[in-house]
């Protein structure tokens, strides 16, 4: 796929067909296939795709082979892949991702591979069972081709990259997709336990602090990190402060609810920072509060909460600090190093430009002392048991290692980027959404100094229904996000995260303005 | 990647390069690189690859790029991929995975894209921001290029494929690779929701229950399941029944008492199934048991419980019946229409044969019916949740879409091959295996009728150390699995999990007679 850095990548992801040039052997398929094929193939035709007959030495194309072909060409016999890239430079394509295959034998399908077709399709007559060894993508009868192509491959196919504006998961670069599909490892053998502690070091690094900081990676979503965080700070009979401004305060408050935590609260509205000062009354009303939870980055309206304040606040009442990094690590300052910081939940999919599927809790040497007080209130969640096989380079359950795969790609790819810089982007691409909002008509609903730089919450105009906007955006490539509760009615929210340039935002605002002044038009027709 | 259906595959795993073919282009990368690169592509071509340089017309190659290049051939410019097909043919190399680029330009970068190349690499002169919209693999200076080839693609590297006989994560097919690279999107919208409705709709297929069986499927390993299943059957005040006879057994009825819920153990030793007689004696001597919990295949020491039977007994009794059949779903026999099974946890990466990251709960409309008399013990795990949002095509959090992906191809893999034909080459497979182990002197350690055909428990060897005797199989190609708790000093395992042809095992077999007999020479001597 192509870096998302203009109106046109956008429009070509939302449009285009994935294949382009699908090939058969001739020799391969039996006569009835190709009928079928033939039959179904008009509909793929006017979509746009061709179809090359590859002709080995002293093979003769059948009749029916030519009638189905749009091009014939010579080629070396299977498995070799060369007949394929003679088609593709009859058809004038010239890249092997929009190649695809059609075969019947295993040694079709083997072609399909070495020639690095991104569809490779098994055309079953009877059983499949022998064509799994080659590991088609998927296999059909001939009949099935035609809706398998528009399912999957069509230009109105549903299922496609798309540029999202969504609080994640994100788009992610090509070098992360290409890392999950790595090499299928034991997680008990050393080679995972040094992507294990590349991982962990780089988090680090990023993080900015020592080495005696630790890492919990848990296979779950970003949540599941909050929950192992929240079950592990607080000790039995003590409380927990949940600063709430939100749908993820709120999230943290039944977490600590459901697991037998007292709570107590401290709120503002979703539009209003958290108060440093109205923490500190609740501390020094309360000396039973053990641990104080603060989200840094509210999605819900794309709020950032004083975390350091509030830290600095908590340290002094010597409570722990608990800080839901979720959706602002990578993208938002976050100083961990002597702040009063102790615990810090992330996941791969936000700002890190991971995948989802692996989320983690860094822990400082003092948040790890209080783990060890706390009885676990959990199996899944006893951040004491990660940190304790961290110690001898394992881990206590299965990792998702595909993830992990695109995690330590995701950070890699950070680093050569640079964090300040990292940061920097988000703020550009923002200060760009925000002057185009202006222009509109569309003030995020949350003050300027709290904005996040990855998440804002617009009104919506007068008169336009959110699935509306919505769909009309889809259509030309851009997936927005509802607001929530209340908000869902007289709100939408517009997110910048991941691997997305501003020239593709720029396509988004072109395509938002020519949808709201159609919008306009009707209103006023 | 090759299927692994022999002893020849095993060993090119093990053994072979990542990347036979490393490919540039004349004029894109400045001539510190060039000799950069001569400088430390002896080991690489010590190891057996080669580096093709490509000459776009009109580009005159200079003298050190002719001096680092093993061959040179004549191609289109940049990013035209048929130059790299050329330098493949003039290597005698018919397979683009076995193919690489360096590049120090977008456009070189973009080539190996569209040439489906394997590696493609950035080589960075100064900053590597500009690289990054090209999306390579990794981003390494001229000078660190021989050092990120000995780890990443060269015949002694750590982190490869291998024939994995450990139980889980297994090998997987390159269908289920491939579709983990998919697009990403965002899981509120309508396209994800028609992956998890066909997901669902397989996984009942394959379970053989109807739709009125709910499915929640949690982004995490195979023990968030079973956290999940246990924490949602057990009324408050009421006990839960746990079947304990191995690891797994012992850890429900760890996470059952972290959970506050009362429970009543029925145990057996590691290598005897659960008496069904004990589990009806134990719910005749309580009547606020609510459920019981039994583990169907026991990984410890590949022992089946007779999840049938006991759940019968719990069914006369009124109880609900709980069973982990993460390593027993989809290779076992499990019937759970009308048998009294009201929950059932599995992951993807075991006998499913798809990657980790997503595990699953299957819950009857008795069990639904429970879940919503069970107060949540915890937000992440709230089967109720993900029951509630499944009705209205939604999820509570984040999936782990890769590997959802992953297990739909799988899912699919499973259905192309058939459920009693996957049952029946795990018992051929495993036949095999007990066969071998026979003349061998390597009793399984369960008996004949309770064992899995899945994991086998093996007695050491006298005089054999678990650790050489793992590292001996392991270069030659072959994971093995150590023994759990005390039976770690004296006994093995080896599981048959996964995309593995009896061909594999038959390597696996005659590599460790190998390894033995040596050691019975060793011993001798």
């Amino acid at each position: 796929m192509p870096y998302a850095d203009s109106a046109e990548t956008a429009s070509r992801w939302a449009t285009e067909r994935a294949i382009n040039v699908w090939t058969v052997f001739s020799g391969d398929l039996p006569a009835p296939a190709i009928e079928a094929l033939a039959a179904g193939f008009q509909d793929i035709r006017a979509d746009g795709a061709r179809l090359a007959l590859i002709v080995p030495p002293g093979e003769v194309p059948t009749a029916s082979e030519r009638a189905l072909a749009d091009l014939v060409v010579d080629g070396p016999a299977m498995p070799s892949p060369f007949g394929l890239f003679a088609a593709l430079r009859a058809a004038g394509c010239d890249d092997v991702r929009r190649l695809g295959l059609l075969g019947a034998s295993t040694t079709a399908l083997d072609a399909g591979h070495r020639a690095g077709a991104t569809a490779v399709v098994g055309i079953a007559a009877g059983e499949r069972r022998t064509l799994l060894a080659a590991q088609p993508d998927v296999i059909v009868t001939a009949t099935d081709f035609a809706t398998l192509d528009r399912d999957r491959y069509a230009s109105a196919r549903a299922h496609r990259e798309r540029v999202l504006l969504n609080p994640g998961p994100a788009v992610v670069s090509d070098r992360v997709h290409r890392a999950v599909g790595g090499p299928d490892v034991c997680h008990r053998e050393p080679e995972y336990t040094a992507i294990f502690q590349r991982v962990r070091h780089k988090l680090l690094r990023l993080a900015g602090v020592a080495d005696d900081w630790a890492v919990a990676m848990l296979a779950g979503s970003g949540t599941a990190a909050m929950e192992a965080m929240t079950g592990a700070a607080t000790r039995p009979g003590r409380k927990l402060l949940v600063c709430r401004n939100g749908i993820y305060g709120e999230r943290i408050e039944t977490i600590a609810r459901r697991l037998g935590i007292e709570v107590v609260v401290v709120a503002a509205s979703d539009l209003q920072p958290i108060a440093p000062g109205d923490v500190a009354a609740a501390l020094a009303a309360d000396p039973t509060i053990d641990a104080v939870a603060v989200i840094h980055h509210e999605t819900t309206t794309g709020l950032l909460n004083p975390v350091h304040e509030i830290a600095a606040v908590a340290h002094g009442h010597g409570a722990l600090v608990l800080v839901d990094a979720i959706s602002s690590f990578g993208a938002e300052e976050l100083r961990l190093d002597g702040t009063g910081i102790d615990f810090v939940a992330s996941t791969s999919n936000k700002c890190l430009h991971g995948l989802p599927g692996v989320a983690f809790v860094l822990v400082s040497p003092r948040g790890q002392a209080r783990i060890e007080e706390v009885p676990p209130r959990s199996l899944y969640f006893d951040l004491g048991a990660y940190l304790k096989a961290q110690a001898t380079g394992t881990v206590p359950f299965t990792p998702a290692i595909p993830a992990v795969y695109g995690l330590e790609a995701a950070l890699d790819e950070l680093l050569d980027e640079g964090l300040k810089e990292r940061q920097a982007f988000y703020q550009a691409r923002m200060a760009f959404l925000d002057a185009a909002f202006t222009r509109l008509g569309l003030e995020p609903r949350v003050a300027a100094p709290h904005r996040s730089h990855s998440v804002h919450s617009l009104p919506l105009p007068d008169g336009v229904v959110y699935r509306d906007l919505h769909d009309a955006l889809k259509a030309d490539g851009y997936v927005i996000y509802g607001g929530l509760g209340e908000a869902a009615k007289t709100s939408f929210r517009v997110c910048a995260l991941g691997a997305l340039g501003i020239g593709a935002l720029e396509g988004f605002v072109a395509a938002l303005e020519d949808v709201l002044s159609r919008r306009v038009a009707l209103t006023s027709a």
